[in-house]
């Protein structure tokens, strides 16, 4: 398969980089976490491996991504100290498209890896890092080599947009209004992909090899329910106000679709008892409000706490996508646009994305 | 031990990067190859590995990174057909310091994988790159991971410059007109660090594993033959010239030393049989003259075939060590003169630089 290369979130360090808009990604990380630990502490606990490589798909460039592996590391630490035994060795492999920005990760590493040995007990294992480029709907790793799997906020991406699309005029995902082939189209490439996913990564897995997936997705059964498509519906608004006004021409909306799939929790439940080579331990849904300031965060950091907060966040991913297909003049302008509509929705409803995480186990 | 991260050659595609002017090490690549060749087929045959792991340390960024690789794998490829036995799957890990472009080389990597799938025969396994930032003077992976290490003009460079040498006056080097602790203070530096090297290497590499590496030596027993030293005397001279001129200060002269060793064979089999983990298979000298185009390469692609020519690949691995130490208001004056004083030299005498190679067998 030639898997399309979804052009990566916005680079570098900028106000609309990615990397300066990613606490969204990060307040689920934290919300989900739990979950990674319990599976790398069994994990650890059922083979106490000497060796234990840990590979986190889809791992951006910026703050979030050496959080979780550093965690993960950290509570296997905790766990050798307190049964007393030797530390294993950890070799770490992040993964990304080949356009991810590895040089700032990599630059990191130092100050990272030295701020890691003074947190872990005496006698930790070296951490071994490397970066791996490419996309995870593909082989990565040779056969038998991984211990644990992690990834956040990536496999909603879709290896490419479905085809047979095309009339689905006026909408920029599935929405309420998009014809019955679009659904299938859409559904299709969904189990293409997982599924190819799941065999490779059952190649790459030892036996009894953990994995813990997060992704956007939805409770309902209705791939056009709002809690998955609404923040697109609100975009596409934006998109063809830009169209009555002439700002942008009809044709380029309506051949817009965004390579993405919100599954439900029995779709992805579905997807990998049909592969067979995955055991599920856990599915747990949970949400995030769209406004992820709500109280929790504070805003002295220079984040607006409004319809244009999240309107930027989304602008940090979607960005090098649009201009992909729109070119680069018109961005400004809809991300404005679609920041007021965001701020107007969310002062009058309870707007939240869904997110499933999936804990398997690599059968023997 | 804290190594110092050396600064990394000149970055990006410009007319004084590395990766345009690499033709040197290139063609050391290309005379010392069938020893690294002649290395993975015993591994091959006498192991038959499902799985080869094969680190390229010191990988840079440039038309160089891949070539070696490549052609272990073809050299893999053509004996599992010749013997008829299923393809092992790649493992490419390729290590440079933190700072080296990994974009660059991750962005070329989807055509490059395609074009070597291309040349493999049917039924080739999958070649998985993955990119290790960091020191070979320390642990990059875990422990007997790797079947093949190999290394090309890169450790000829020491950890940091050695302590001891202040006194090493009007040179930047050493050289004839060094006092004996400085030779000295090089000479413990080379093992201290060559001896961790091969420490961790022994850690890494799997019993029978192999390691070929070539770096800049001499024949000569004498630390300050001209074979390994003249080419810095050289760049010397141009800097004392601008010290007298007063361009330079003198104090700053004096006290730059480039963090670099050019062992003799004997030193070099001293450090591997001392460290006593690795059995030595071959040890060989070559030479390549400092004007590399004499009469091999031709000249059409726009670079000098003069002392101009050998002073600019010598700029793209320097430049940013002399920056750091003298700022750049002065490089391109101190790279015009030596240009000429190169170019004066070559006219008159044959000047080559020396490789060391060495390919040795981990031992069981």
């Amino acid at each position: 398969m030639e898997v399309v290369q979804v052009p990566c979130m916005n680079g570098g360090i900028g106000e609309t980089s990615y990397a300066n808009n990613s606490l969204l990604q990060r307040k689920v990380i934290s919300m989900t976490k739990f979950i990674a630990e319990e599976a790398i502490a069994n994990l650890y606990c059922n083979t106490l491996p000497r060796s234990i490589a840990i590979a986190d798909l889809g791992c951006s460039s910026g703050p979030n991504t050496l959080f979780v592996v550093s965690e993960l590391i950290k509570e296997v630490d905790k766990l050798r100290q307190k049964l007393g035994h030797d530390s294993p060795e950890y070799q770490v492999f992040l993964n990304d498209l080949p356009g991810n920005d590895f040089n700032a990760i990599f630059k990191s590493l130092p100050s990272f890896q030295k701020e890691m040995s003074s947190q872990l007990g005496p006698g930790a294992g070296p951490c071994l890092f490397s970066g791996t480029p490419g996309s995870f709907y593909g082989r990565l790793f040779p056969s038998n080599c991984l211990h644990f799997v992690h990834s956040s906020y990536s496999l909603h991406w879709l290896s490419q947009v479905p085809e047979g699309v095309d009339n689905n005029k006026g909408n920029i995902y599935m929405a309420s209004t998009s014809p019955p082939c679009v659904f299938k189209a859409y559904y299709e490439q969904f189990q293409r992909d997982f599924s190819i996913f799941l065999k490779c990564r059952a190649e790459e897995l030892v036996a009894g090899g953990r994995m813990v997936l997060t992704l956007l997705g939805r409770r309902s059964e209705d791939p056009s329910s709002k809690e998955c498509c609404y923040i697109y519906e609100l975009m596409a608004l934006a998109l063809n106000d830009m169209v009555s006004e002439g700002l942008i021409e009809e044709d380029k909306v309506d051949s817009f679709n965004i390579p993405k799939y919100t599954p439900s929790p029995s779709e992805l439940k579905f997807e990998v008892l049909k592969g067979g080579d995955f055991s599920i331990d856990r599915l747990e849904v949970s949400e995030v409000n769209w406004n992820i300031y709500d109280g929790e965060f504070n805003t002295s950091n220079g984040f607006s706490n409004d319809g244009y907060g999240v309107a930027k966040y989304v602008r940090a991913v979607l960005e090098p996508l649009l201009v992909t297909h729109f070119g680069d003049a018109i961005i400004d302008e809809v991300f404005h646009r679609y920041g007021k509509i965001i701020d107007d929705r969310i002062s009058k409803e309870k707007t939240q994305f869904i997110n499933l995480t999936i804990s398997v186990t690599k059968k023997g």
